[in-house]
Formats: structure tokens, C-alpha cells, sequence
């Protein structure tokens, strides 16, 4: 990019010649140098009369150029975005707007369809003739074809730029909007196409691009299928690390798109939900004093002449909330896990769904509204995101997400879960927690015997639950034994969701924080405060907290959970 | 608490009387210590004898007490939350369900009033005579007065238990809900009275806590105030630090659930405006792989073998998103920020509001997106948060906030306010950026010019702002003079908001990364994929990015950031 483009006079449009290049300074004294210098001067020579004649024919075709002011590489500007010469007649309009400018524009056919000014992505640039070349555009999911054709009044020369502009370039164009003779099958918008009159680069793409955009379009390859070709177009499949390092480009893929607007949809759907049943969003730190679940897992902070933590989740602080009297709580946020887990499940950060509330009666009360709330952010995806779902699930060929009825969500008593597993033949002890085989075999037995991807799994063994877990019947002699009230959710076998009622109750906490099966220090400066909390009368409370790629990756059946993660963080990756 | 507490047999009630305590085992030789021995035997056995008198008299008391299955200490509990006998006639319900329970309740008058059982929490009980006790019972906002009073069916020790709770306790009552003789002023609820028939308590507080809730709903004292008492009770003022290291009691006073409920009606109203505008919701890493936006301020992290730092904001990132194509993008997340400033106005987290879009003609469509929105936060705010508002504007004897009519925001150039500054008296260079005070004088004359509050300041310095600003009118030959496509946003004379068009080319971007006041190299590990972003086409965008706080703090005109942060961390602060 030469500096000319940041000048003050910003307006003006580059030329598309280079500058002429500044002759080189010369040196030197002994005799084979001067004859090498001599023969480098001839060679100079040459080749500057060369370039003359290059630029003189340039100039000469620049000069025939009917169409030198309508197409180029825009300037970086001063206050104004575009140095396309400003028309107030024409509006400028995003791609998706072109149907409804062009249904409102009755009497325009004559004229040549609506003219408008567009500013979008060359998804593709093809040159038919000499006198014709096609675009692809592309704004968000929509993507419309452009034609460029010689006329009177535009050169071939525009045609062969317009024609060989690199793909993912971003053009800004005047336009005339036209029927096409036969509906463009390769677009979004089949019915228009757009026949373009000027044309200029906003931001030109390498042509060299390190992942094709169509290649970030196909679904991942399974394990050990990198750099195998595909049955069909012979094109290489594109593994996953090659998309994450690129992360920009493969974004830019509709399947991508479609991905994080279904991670926004059950964000809205879970506030949504939750809002309207009195719970109120808070946002609690993430930098805390001291590793407070346990420790192992907490990532260790640098905080000024201290050591901070990165919260491995709110649990601690919305439990606080609701001893400070807030009721009903729910945070959306990063969670922090330092675990070195590289598997296709795990991230060291992700977004936690969290929610907290009073309980009246019974623990029950939480499950009941967390399968309300799950089966109404699964009804919202169905209805608000069916198109993106279903792009996704036909790329990896997955099945229906089956849902329960509504009241009928299957909630079964975690020792019922291990006898349909011993029924099944597996061996397995009474208070031993699931392994991520025995989840995804039980799954399918539900998925059996329930006709459902989404159950239920309560009263967890107490020894293999969090020291605020509520136990169901202690047992003071043997105070790890028996079960809790807790609970675990899934979605196609794996766990979504973990929750529990918590001790609210600060000397009973304190007890079971020191005869954990993991004890922790009920006075340590990370937790005391935390104990202290509940010395003040605090109410019965439970609630939950749900992993929102977890939700993502499991409804639409996606392979990966890094692909439900817009940059993904694990043991080996922090970039991009 | 006894582990009788804990037992299995849960659901029983424990009794308010404690277990005898074993007898301790007897031992040991010598003479002197066989006479040591007979003489502590003589005094353990007067002290059994004293004892079983007490216990006799007690269990007469408690024989005669015809209350005695009517009150006392809930027991942790099983799969149930309580162990008052379940009554399935009797509906549970929430102290702020009381009105409408007794307005449906037509005829129970001649019963004593409906009978519900509520859980709550004592804001404070009090001992009228041997016969009568008053409590005042909250939930949430809400309180409604408690009446407890001897008669046929309950005891005077029934009366002295309940009138002796230590504020803030959680009791679960079986009440009958009545009209009082006169509105009771105190409560909330003024035309209501509960009737406690029976009482347990649930979470029982400590009886010396270290802040009381009245002391916390008083305003803040300023400065140096702190450990004075106030002019009317002659209540000590209790500052900052005591508050926030007790958050939890600090929190349940009304006027903190008031600026919480506020900040979360910013988020919902910034999200609403946004997502009506097609702005897509989305979730960019906290962890990053180098110190992003000049590296100084931000936190290590130890990452596994590595170093991470903190996200100082989602800015490259949504940048990125930008270049993937998402057309208009927002974020609320935690910003971090390691700058070792101890104001009331700074934090080292907090909550970040975050946008950026695609621009069409000009930066300023940002800048009119922006106003508008932060018009209908604070409209919003005015028509469901006046309740909330005013009772902190109140305590703390705050103006109101005077808004511009829509359409009306002032928009000064940079160079305009550094004139009247000047006017004012102050001398300032044309290019330096504003201090605090600066920017709070320059507020209040822009209040008394245009009338309003809140303003927008245009085009600043190029110098003085981040590497990615877009340059007004660029000047290779002097490439940090000038002004830039940047603006702030001010509520009450102090920024809320800083944003700009950004540079979307990678080669000026590397370029201006170079030569920025404070350089940073294009080329490492952390800043070498944002610059790359830009090779493959990226429109013109621009953005902003708003303190959640700061937005909360000036507009209720509360004199400390902290006091809008649930749990504030400043460099001294990391707990609770």
C-alpha cells in the first residue's frame, strides 16, 4: 500500500498504475565492478525502456478507457467513508435490501431496475468472455450474483478487473437490480442479479488465501481423515487445525454463522425464560483471592504484588447473592477451567450459564423449572432456527434432536441409572460416578426406553459431589457415604448441565468442607468469606450451571466443541 | 450445631434444648490427684445436680408449654427442605404474594384471615410485652410487619422465642394473613399484617453481626466522614471498606438491590435497542495468547508452560468478527485492567458493553447509533427504574439527569470544547487530551450551554488514541499530528464511552502500529493474527465501548464506582 493513499487529499480514487520507480543511486571504483556496472547500466536500460513502453501502452489504454473513472482501488479517507463520487440520488443499501428495493420500485424496469450503491464480499469472481464476467456477493447469509458486461458505455478493461478482483475482497459498487433470464441456483437471492456500473475495492483480499472459504463450508473431517480428499470434488478436506489458525476465514463460512447465531439464540432463549419468571442478571468477578473449588483447577493470576485466581465458576458468588437476599439469580459469563484435558468435549474457557434460586419445599422445584427452561430454549431453537439447525445437521448427517413431552422429561434416581447399566452388562459399583462411556451408553438406553435425548439424572453419590452439596440423609459416622441432592442434565448422553441444593447453613458447610473427600480450609482467605455468608440466615437455595457450547455442539450433533467456540481455548491453543 | 442436626431421620424437629452432654471418664493415681479428684467429683456432681434441676424445670416449662411443637430450629433435611409438618392445605408462598392472596380470599375474614405459611427473612423482632412481640419480616423489596401474641393456643415462651430472633434470620411461619387496626408506616406493605401461629428458623443469624443492614441502606459518608456519626441518630457512619468487606449483609439493603436492578436494566435496554438493530450477541475470549493493546496494563496469567494475559478489552477481537463478516456485533463481558489507579472511578474489573458495525458512507452513522442508544438506556431507565433512582438520588441529594431532546445530543469537535475551555480560562494545547478535571469542567459548561448532561466530544487527537484509530487526514510526513475518527461519550462531565472508526487494511494497520506514540510490533505473536484479519477484505467499521458501572454510578450521581460493582476488585481488593 503505497503512503499516497493516506494523503491528506484522501478523496481522491488510487490510480491503478504503479508509481514509476525511483532510479537507483550508483557506486563504486575497480575496473570489474565498472564493467559490471557498465553491463548492469545497459541492463537498467533495457529495462527502464521497457517499462517506458509498457507504461506509454498502459497510458494508451488507460486513455482509450471509456470506463478509467468507474472502477479501482478505493483511498483510505479523511471524515468520509468512500471516495466513490457521492450521489445523493443513489442510495446506498446493504445486499440483503435489493428484493424489497426492487419490489418497491415499480417504473424503475425501464430505467434499467433500481440503481443503488452496495458495499459487499466478492465471494467468487469469474470471467466468461472478454466482454463478460460474473461475481458472486455476498452480505451475511445472503449471496446475489453480479454481472459485468461490456457496453458502450464499459470498457473490456473493467471487465477484466471487475473479473479478476480475489475472492473475499470487499467491493463497493453502483448497481442497476434486474430479473435474471433463469433463477440463479447458486445464490440466495435466485430471482435478482445485479449488473454492475462502477466498481470499486474497498479492501482487497490477499490473492493467496490460507483457507479457502468453500473448504471452511464443508464439514470437518473425522479424526484421522486431515488431509484426505473428499469422495466428490477431489478438493482437500480442510482439517480442524488449519480452521482455527485461520479462524477469520472460516468464520466466514454460513455453517459458522449459522453455529454462533444458535449460541445467541439459547443465550436469548435461556434470559428470556428467566426473566419473565423473576431471576435477576448479575455479573460476579473473575478475579477472586484465592482457588475456591478446590484449587487444582484454577489458573493462577499475576495481580500487581499478589496472586489472583481466574473463578472456575460463579458458584461461590451467586450462592453469596442469594444469602445477600436476591431470590432468584442468573449470570451469563466466562468460566475458567486450567484442566489439561485435550479432548473433544473440553475448552479452559467457556461460557457458563448460571442460575441460583430460593427453594419453598423441595429441591425438585429447581429441577422442575431447569427441564422447563431446557425444553423451552429446545422449542425456541426449532422454531427461530430451524434453517440454521438444519444446515448443520445435514453436513454431518445427524439425527432429530428427540425431545420429551413437556412434564414427561425422563428423571430418573442416579441408582436406577446403574441398574439399566448392569442390566445392560456393564459392571459398575453402586456410588461409583459415570465415566464419559457409561454417560453415552446410559444416553442411548434413555434414548431406547424414553424416546428421548434429554433426561435427568438425580441424587448423585455424595462423595463424588462438591463440598456444598446438599447431602439427602447424612450420615455423621460416615459423612461421604450415601446420596445428594443433586442432579446432572443431558443431551445425547452427555452432560450439559450439574447442579444441586447447597448448604446454607455456615457451621453444617464449614463440617463438610473439612471431611471432603477433596477437603478444603473453611477459614483459607478464599473461602472464609464465602462461610461467613451463610452465618447471617440464608435461605434454602439451588440451582445449576450449563455449559452454552455444550448445549450448541450437542443439539446440532457437531463433532467438536472447539467448533462451538468462536476462538476456542484448550492446553495447546490461545491464538487466535 | 449439634450432628443430631444431620441425622438421618431428618424430618424430625430438633429441640430448642441441648443434648446432656455425656459424662467424661474418670482416671489417674496419686494421692494429691485422688483428693484433686474426689473434690471434682463433688463439683461435677453438684453440677449434675444443678443441671437436672435446670433440666427438670425446664422440662416442666416445656411440659406446660402448650406451643412447644409450634416453634423452634429447623433441622437440615433430607430430600424435603422442612421439617414443619407438611399441611397440603396450606399453600407456600412468597411474602410479596400476601396482597393478592388476601384480596382472592374473600370470606376467610371470619376464619382469622387465609392461612398461608411464608418463608422470610427478620429484619428486626422486638419484644413488646411478656404477651406480645413484633416482628418486621422481608423479602426483597417488600416488608410486612409480624404480630405474635399470647393466647389459648400459644405460650409466652412461644412469644419470648420469636420476639428474641436475631435480625436477619430466615424463619418459615404458618401465618394467618389480617388487615391491621392502622397502617402499618414502617413496612412496605402498610395495609397487611401477618399472624404467627406457629415459627422455625430456618438459617438462624449470629447474634453480633459485623454491619447492620440499617446502617448500610444510609448513604455512604464523603470523605474523611468516616467513623463520625450522622447528625439525626447519632448512628455511626459506616464507611466504604467495612461495607464492602461485609458485601453480603451491605448488599440487602434496599438501596443496594436498587443500583443492581438498575445496571441490570442498562443491559437488557443497550441489548434490546441492539438486537432490534440487527446486532448479533456474541462471546470473545478472556484469555489471549500476548498483551493485545499495548501490554502494559494487562494480567498475566500462567497458562499451563506459557504465559496468558487478561482480554484489556473485546476490541481486536470484535474487530475480527467484523473482518469475518458479521456485519454489527455486541458483547457484555468482564474487561480487566491492570492500572494501579486507587480513584472512585476506576476498577480493575468490570463490565464492558461493546459494539461495533459496519459502516456505510461515515463514521458518524456510529456516533448517531450511539446516541440513540444511549437515549433509550436512559428513557428506559426513567420509565421502569424511577423507584430504583430516586432512592438513591434521594439519599445522596443527586440532581436529576438532564437529557438532550432525541436528535439533540451536542456533538462538539475535540478542537471546539479545548475553545471553550479555553474561554473558560484554562490553558490547554490544541492536542492534549483532557484530564479528569478538564473533562468534568468541560461537562459542566456544555450543561450550562446546551442544558444537558450528556454530550459527545468528536474527533480527537490521533495521538492520544490506540493504534487501530482511523486517522482523520493523514499525514505521512508527520504521522501522529492531526485529529482521528474518534469520539468519547460523557455523562455528569465524566466519559462513559470511548470509540472510533478503526483502520480496516492491514498494511496501514501494520504501519500505524510502527509509528503509534506507543509502538507495538505488528508482528508478534499476539497482534500478527488481528493484523492478518485484514489481508483478506474487511469493510470500514467502527465502534465503541461502554463501563456498565461508570453508565450506573453517573447516572444515579453515587460518589464511588465501587458502590456500582457487586464484589469491586481494586488493587487492594480481591476479597470477598
Amino acid at each position: 500500500m503505497s503512503e499516497q493513499q493516506h494523503a491528506p487529499q484522501a478523496e481522491k480514487v488510487i490510480p491503478l498504475t504503479e508509481p514509476p520507480k525511483e532510479g537507483e543511486g550508483e557506486k563504486g571504483p575497480s575496473k570489474s565492478a565498472l564493467k559490471k556496472a557498465a553491463k548492469e547500466k545497459e541492463k537498467a536500460e533495457k529495462a527502464a525502456a521497457r517499462k517506458a513502453a509498457e507504461e506509454a501502452q498502459k497510458k494508451e489504454a488507460e486513455a482509450n478507457d471509456i470506463s478509467k473513472n468507474d472502477y479501482g482501488e478505493l483511498a483510505l479517507f479523511g471524515s468520509t467513508v468512500s471516495s466513490i463520487p457521492a450521489s445523493t440520488e443513489v442510495p446506498w443499501i446493504e445486499l440483503e435490501e435489493l428484493p424489497e428495493i426492487f419490489e418497491s420500485s415499480s417504473g424503475a424496469e425501464e430505467s434499467g431496475g433500481p440503481h443503488v450503491v452496495i458495499t459487499t464480499t466478492v465471494k467468487n469472481a469469474r470471467i466468461q468472455s472478454a466482454s463478460l464476467a460474473f461475481l458472486v456477493l455476498q452480505h451475511g447469509y445472503e449471496t446475489i450474483q453480479g454481472v459485468v458486461a461490456k457496453s458502450e458505455t464499459l470498457s473490456k478493461q473493467m471487465v477484466k478487473f471487475v473479473g479478476s478482483i480475489p475472492s473475499q475482497s470487499v467491493v463497493r459498487a453502483h448497481v442497476l437490480v434486474k430479473k435474471p433470464k433463469d433463477p440463479v441456483k447458486s445464490c440466495t437471492i435466485e430471482n435478482l442479479e445485479v449488473h454492475i456500473k462502477k466498481l470499486f475495492i474497498v479492501s482487497k483480499a490477499d490473492s493467496q488465501l490460507p483457507l479457502q472459504v468453500e473448504d471452511a463450508e464443508r464439514p470437518l473431517p473425522l479424526e484421522g481423515q486431515e488431509a484426505q480428499t473428499d469422495e466428490e470434488g477431489g478438493r482437500p478436506v480442510v482439517g480442524l487445525s488449519t480452521r482455527l489458525n485461520n479462524r477469520v476465514l472460516d468464520l466466514r463460512a454460513s455453517q459458522n454463522l449459522a453455529i454462533f447465531d444458535i449460541m445467541d439464540g439459547v443465550e436469548r432463549l435461556f434470559k428470556e425464560f428467566l426473566q419473565a419468571r423473576g431471576f435477576r442478571n448479575r455479573h460476579t468477578p473473575k478475579l477472586i483471592g484465592a482457588a475456591s473449588e478446590g484449587g487444582a483447577n484454577a489458573f493462577e493470576v499475576k495481580y500487581f504484588e499478589e496472586k489472583a485466581f481466574l473463578a472456575q465458576s460463579p458458584q461461590l458468588y451467586k450462592q453469596m447473592l442469594i444469602a445477600s437476599g436476591i431470590q432468584r439469580v442468573m449470570e451469563v459469563g466466562p468460566v475458567f477451567r486450567a484442566e489439561n484435558s485435550n479432548t473433544a468435549r473440553h475448552l479452559t474457557e467457556f461460557t457458563g450459564l448460571d442460575l441460583e434460586m430460593e427453594i419453598k419445599e423441595h429441591y425438585h422445584e429447581a429441577i422442575t423449572l431447569l427441564e422447563e427452561l431446557m425444553l423451552y430454549i429446545f422449542n425456541g431453537l426449532k422454531e427461530r432456527y430451524k434453517r440454521e439447525t438444519d444446515l448443520l445437521r445435514k453436513d454431518y448427517h445427524v439425527d432429530e434432536f428427540k425431545l420429551p413431552e413437556a412434564g414427561k422429561v425422563p428423571r430418573l434416581n442416579f441408582a436406577e441409572g446403574i441398574a439399566m447399566l448392569r442390566e445392560d452388562g456393564i459392571e459398575i459399583a453402586d456410588f461409583e460416578d459415570l465415566s464419559t462411556p457409561h454417560e453415552k451408553r446410559l444416553g442411548a438406553l434413555v434414548l431406547k426406553k424414553y424416546g428421548t435425548d434429554f433426561y435427568v439424572l438425580d441424587k448423585f453419590p455424595l462423595a463424588v459431589r462438591p463440598f456444598y452439596t446438599m447431602p439427602s440423609n447424612y450420615n455423621p459416622e460416615d459423612p461421604n457415604s450415601g446420596y445428594s441432592n443433586s442432579y446432572d442434565f443431558f443431551m445425547r448422553g452427555q452432560e450439559i448441565m450439574s447442579g444441586a441444593q447447597r448448604i446454607h447453613q455456615a457451621e453444617f458447610l464449614a463440617k463438610r468442607m473439612r471431611e471432603h473427600v477433596t477437603p478444603v480450609d473453611p477459614e483459607s482467605p478464599g473461602l472464609k468469606h464465602y462461610v461467613n455468608a451463610f452465618k447471617y440466615g440464608c435461605r434454602e437455595h439451588a440451582g445449576g450451571g450449563i455449559g452454552l457450547e455444550r448445549i450448541v455442539m450437542l443439539w446440532l450433533g457437531v463433532p467438536n466443541i472447539r467448533l462451538a467456540s468462536l476462538f476456542p481455548r484448550d492446553p495447546g491453543r490461545l491464538e487466535p
